[in-house]
């Protein structure tokens, strides 16, 4: 018998394919229609969703030889899942468009579904519909629903006073790709850290119940996020040096490539960690930490000086 | 003055385009939170979401040099409109990515904004969110909310004794697509058909309330969708040739090119016809004309007998 698995999706063709992803998803009790029909039905239970889609192109956002196709899916389940946590909201249901080669093994379609499952799973979210198609090179689109339990957490609610501060692992992914990127595979922390991140998917929700005034998830690295809170709030930012964890292994990876360990911390993405402002009276959530202050004024600032060096990531 | 539509993507970079587009997309009273956050935030009426994703690529579902940018945009958001459409709801709300190489001009997402747009607001629809990344082709993801006014129209409600009806333009769409594909311009009307598709959008609410069984959208061609509905269902569909009209463009363009006219309606996709089934002695609202029966058994012929021919579009 033919394992579907060692076939190619030309093979199994669009049908097949959909047949064997749809396996990998199990729906949770929101689901009235699941994938299947024209469209997925949801029960919606408290008169709103919080909606957000996120696209991962290969060579551009993940490398196969850098990350095997489950890490992939857990990757793209995660960046997605965390827009909702930013909002201070739970993603419940997720659609999930897959653009890949017709010589695409099977195999790394399913074990991109698994782990993408996989990574659902932590909120008990489902995969609810999709689509797939044929395209020149592996273009993931991830669109994800969730539910507050109370009023959003924006960008644009810090005032000066406030503290900034921090929720997830910060810097780990961007060591890793640097590694990654010269052709080493250690530290093993901070690779698999690239591979998988972990986002704080509790510290939105305990941030927005804890009276967070602005919040973002920290995807184009953490200057350029704290940038865009500060022009969304129409505050300045400062953000605190001596107050950034710089893990061990950010050393070793500082001293074989010849870089500043900070510059992980202040510049890199990919660790969806969370950043917030809170009232400077407030009392932090577990998990969250300061690392700066906002003040009347604009843009944002390290010890009070100008960040010299790209603040992170920007695409085109 | 630089006008910014003369530039490309790279020159105006990732937060350049996202601000250009935003602009181009009108916010429904449904919209709490709009673009420029982590997530959008809408308000949902009736404890409900019906939700689905398509993705178009070019080269495969469109050409630059066959359709404008308008085009294209009020293609990706007719065929996803159309998805709530055949469950017999109404869309409100979607979400666009847009995967492009960094030599786009800036002109061409424009015009497939304003298109995109302009097709949402025959519904009164609203583009809340999305995402842009760079790629090697253009990728475009839509991810469409609606609701429902009664139970949706499943595919799977088909039963035998029932007529099956059709609304909407059917053929058109494949046929321009067939003079396209052989560098004609020509019959103009199915040209504009394929390059603009006019789904009926009252049709799939209007046979919801009528009592409609089984609905689904014509994407891959109708007897390919009358062979999902027929298999969703556990019965056979019989399809009437001669109650399908065959438009006189459809002659002129079959004698050109060597085809069967009848080939364009019973195998063409792209217009976002609707095919349903109702109860035998329902009374058939606006728009629906009976095209065929279901009877007890399985699969999907013509007059009796086994279709002899490719019946339709499948990826990979």
């Amino acid at each position: 018998m033919v394992d579907v698995a060692e076939q190619t999706l030309a093979d199994i063709g669009e049908f097949g394919l959909i047949a064997e992803l749809t396996k990998r998803f199990p729906q949770g009790e929101q689901v009235l229609v699941g994938p299947g029909d024209d469209a997925a039905l949801l029960r919606i239970r408290n008169g709103h969703v919080v909606v957000s889609t996120d696209l991962l192109v290969e060579g551009r956002h993940f490398r196969r030889n850098w990350a095997s196709a489950a890490d992939v899916g857990h990757r793209a389940a995660a960046q997605n899942l965390s827009d909702i946590n930013a909002m201070g909201g739970r993603a419940h249901s997720l659609t999930v468009g897959l653009a890949a080669p017709a010589d695409l093994p099977v195999r790394w379609a399913l074990e991109f579904a698994e782990g993408f499952a996989e990574e659902c799973s932590l909120l008990g979210a489902s995969v609810v519909g999709g689509d797939v198609t044929r395209s020149s090179e592996i273009v993931v689109s991830v669109t994800v629903l969730g539910s507050l339990t109370q009023a959003p957490v924006l960008r644009s609610g810090a005032r000066p006073g406030d503290v900034l501060a921090l929720a997830g692992r910060q810097g780990w992914a961007a060591a890793g790709l640097a590694v990654l990127g010269r052709g080493f595979r250690s530290p093993r922390a901070v690779v698999t850290a690239y591979q998988r991140p972990e986002p704080p998917y509790d510290a939105g929700p305990a941030a927005a119940a804890a009276g967070a005034t602005a919040m973002v998830d920290v995807s184009d690295g953490l200057l350029a996020e704290a940038g865009h809170l500060a022009a969304a709030s129409g505050v300045a930012v400062d953000v605190t040096s001596s107050s950034l964890e710089i893990p061990e292994p950010f050393l070793a990876v500082a001293a074989a490539i010849n870089a500043d360990p900070a510059s992980f911390v202040l510049t890199g993405g990919d660790d969806h960690a969370l950043l917030a402002t809170f009232p400077g009276d407030a009392s932090l959530p577990d998990g969250w930490r300061v690392i700066g202050r906002v003040s009347e004024g604009e843009g944002v600032t390290v010890d009070g000086e100008a960040y010299d060096g790209p603040t992170g990531w920007t695409h085109f």
